[in-house]
């Protein structure tokens, strides 16, 4: 029904609604369960999920039993008895399902940077084999930093003639081309939420000859991904935003088995050797998605992220989409109705096939604004220039977290309490 | 004393040498306090601490304090408040007193296959800019598999012209000329355990006008390294070997601070981006060691590696090297003792100024061997294709281990012990 809302905004029975609609709501939340799983301190909205995931309950435990036992008494004996040798697949397997690809697909290790590295690398260095006209590596402008980082670095060691371009408006696909070695694109943008349309975006690249790499640091855990059905044939993502793998965790990538055995490995650690106990001097990666690990992973790290990802155990990824777009829904709702002419704007589409698991409102004073908000324990968070951004992670939230959210923010607006001298200071981490 | 006995092995009184003499060095050890600092298990004779450190005895609680308190409660806030933002900073600061150089010159992060590619990348770029004709990356045939691996990757990525040239002997230094771009070589050798000369082959690459990278996996927290005198400008190395990091815990980097400014960055991620958080499109490096930083750090990992760091704190370098030579001195004139007569051969340097911080012995049968070994509560490791490697760890091994250690093998080879079936089974990691 909310969903409903938000494509009628201007019939909005937004008014209508309660907080105990909201509890309502709750109580016949299919994924309610879920909450369970999850350590969350009393009393906290917490809308930054996708920034930072919350602890699940059994973490703790976990790496307790990894620190004492496997570390402290198995000592070097635990790579093969505690199984730490296979962690970074096994936690790949479960990811897999999470973003609809084969269970051997998928490796979790290293950082997304990292791994952006290696796809986007080994794809480039693959076409430019095939193809030396092809020389571009496009991505989108407002790509997050990192992404548009890592190609800078691949083309200060790859050679001067590497033309990075980064393009931007609604239709990418029209900057597909011969030229093109391959492209590189965020699939949820970290600041608006935006979607963009894997299955159409492939299609087009599959036409010009290319690659994409995606990146599904927005997605993964949030969205009802497909894609092996979507034609997506590389992909990296995050472990610490949705899938509550801890701060840090390492991240995963996705490369689709028939392009495996092929694929140029230029990140070529030990730990992706088909032997690599036999210390051969010569590098011969694993035949099988092992291949994509680089060094020895962490294992307190791996630990922490397999326990995240076990948070989505019996999770029907379906539900949870149509829970975070209902959660997503009644805020917009909620915000248009209490929060009318304080100055918000929101930059999400509201086109609910084409937004993420987020909302972001630019506001000129969103630095303090947020902070007021976190001081009353609304966590979201600043992204500059001027957004506030809100999160909703259907694992941990309540549609009546989403009501308590807005009534707070409503109160710090009427109240003028974000013009605390205090709530100014900007720190290093915004 | 010891030090003198393996200096004279035709002199060795080492049928003098029984466990009370063992137990007195252990009363007299300067370094007797460090043990305390370390969980092990009650009687294991732990001898692997080279390929993984063991576990301080606060990492446990720093690590429920962290996930509980700082992930739990503190969730995205932590990054500031908890200092998750420094850390990296912060433990690259420790490490930097272990290997003789500025405080602000080392950076905690990534593994050591990533690091080693950010500086051999990145010297190698150096180089070329300066003078095309600098085409080859040299290095040692014997060194660790993902050194050679890693440049592998980085040649097929960088272009055809990029020679790869493995050399070996006595004299690596002879290979140095002006058709090198960089050098890379590991410190200690992970075989044998032999040192090279770093202050001379330091001096012999200036002349020749290339870098090193130096790979101190081996060394530090091993040996009393003074990089800074004896001229090295970038190295990495290990944090979950003689640092005691855990499993897999995040690798270090050093640069020069004098070589900073001007080093190419090639795995440019955004976490060593000047500011951020301000997500700038465009890359523009920390003026400090923060930029040799890549993507998001694994703060559960980086909190244990401080952890384990930690447990050098007011050691002296010089003492932890007499005594790592003490105890490596100590085991070789007891296997000459007790075990001659095995077909052990022991294939580390006799010289301590060449000898690192463990003995390997090729047999035969080493596999079983240390299977039996590790049986009985004497963990070495196993090294393809027939050595024993066993490591010294000065902070938590005692004399009387290492009488206990010879011992048991003695025990072992006479008893015929390792010839048992389940001995002979060869697992994932060896």
């Amino acid at each position: 029904m909310i969903v409903r809302l938000c494509d009628n905004p201007r019939m909005s029975p937004a008014t209508r609604i309660s907080r105990a609609h909201c509890e309502a709501l709750d109580r016949n939340d299919p994924l309610a369960f879920a909450r369970a799983r999850f350590e969350l301190p009393e009393g906290l909205v917490y809308l930054d999920g996708n920034s930072l995931g919350a602890l699940p309950r059994t973490t703790a435990q976990v790496m307790a039993r990894t620190v004492t036992g496997e570390w402290g008494n198995g000592l070097i004996r635990s790579w093969n008895q505690a199984g730490w040798i296979a962690l970074a697949v096994e936690t790949g397997r479960r990811i897999a399902r999470l973003i609809g690809v084969q269970s051997d697909e998928v490796i979790a290790c290293d950082s997304t940077s990292i791994n952006l590295f290696k796809l986007v690398a080994g794809a480039y260095s693959a076409a430019r084999l095939q193809d030396p006209a092809r020389k571009v590596i496009l991505s989108e402008k407002g790509n997050f930093p990192t992404d548009l980082y890592m190609t800078e670095g691949l083309a200060r060691l790859a050679g001067s003639d590497v033309e990075l371009r980064w393009v931007e408006g609604e239709d990418l696909a029209a900057h597909f081309g011969s030229d093109v070695a391959v492209a590189l694109f965020t699939q949820v943008d970290y600041r608006s939420g935006r979607v963009l349309d894997m299955a159409a975006m492939n299609r087009a690249a599959r036409a010009a000859g290319h690659d994409i790499v995606w990146d599904l640091s927005h997605s993964a855990g949030a969205l009802d991904l497909h894609l092996a059905r979507d034609g997506a044939e590389l992909a990296v993502g995050c472990g610490y935003k949705y899938l509550n793998g801890g701060p840090g965790a390492p991240a995963f990538a996705y490369v689709a088995r028939a392009r495996q055995a092929s694929f140029p490995m230029i990140l070529s650690g030990w730990m992706g050797h088909a032997a690599p106990f036999d210390f051969d001097p010569a590098y011969v990666p694993a035949s099988h998605v092992g291949r994509f690990q680089c060094g020895t992973p962490s294992i307190l790290a791996l630990r922490a992220l397999d326990e995240g990802v076990a948070t989505f155990d019996g999770v029907d990824m379906a539900a949870l989409r149509a829970k975070s777009l209902a959660l997503s829904g009644l805020f917009w709702d909620l915000m248009e109705t209490h929060c009318a002419g304080f100055g918000f704007v929101c930059i999400s589409p509201r086109d609910t096939a084409r937004r993420g698991s987020q909302l972001s409102f630019s506001h000129p004073q969103a630095w303090p604004i947020m902070q007021a908000l976190i001081d009353r324990g609304v966590i979201g968070d600043f992204r500059a220039p001027d957004l506030l951004r809100f999160g909703f992670t259907p694992l941990y939230l309540r549609h009546a977290n989403v009501w308590d959210a807005v009534m707070i923010l409503r109160e710090v607006m009427i109240s003028g309490a974000w013009r605390a001298g205090r709530h100014q200071v900007r720190q290093a981490v915004t």
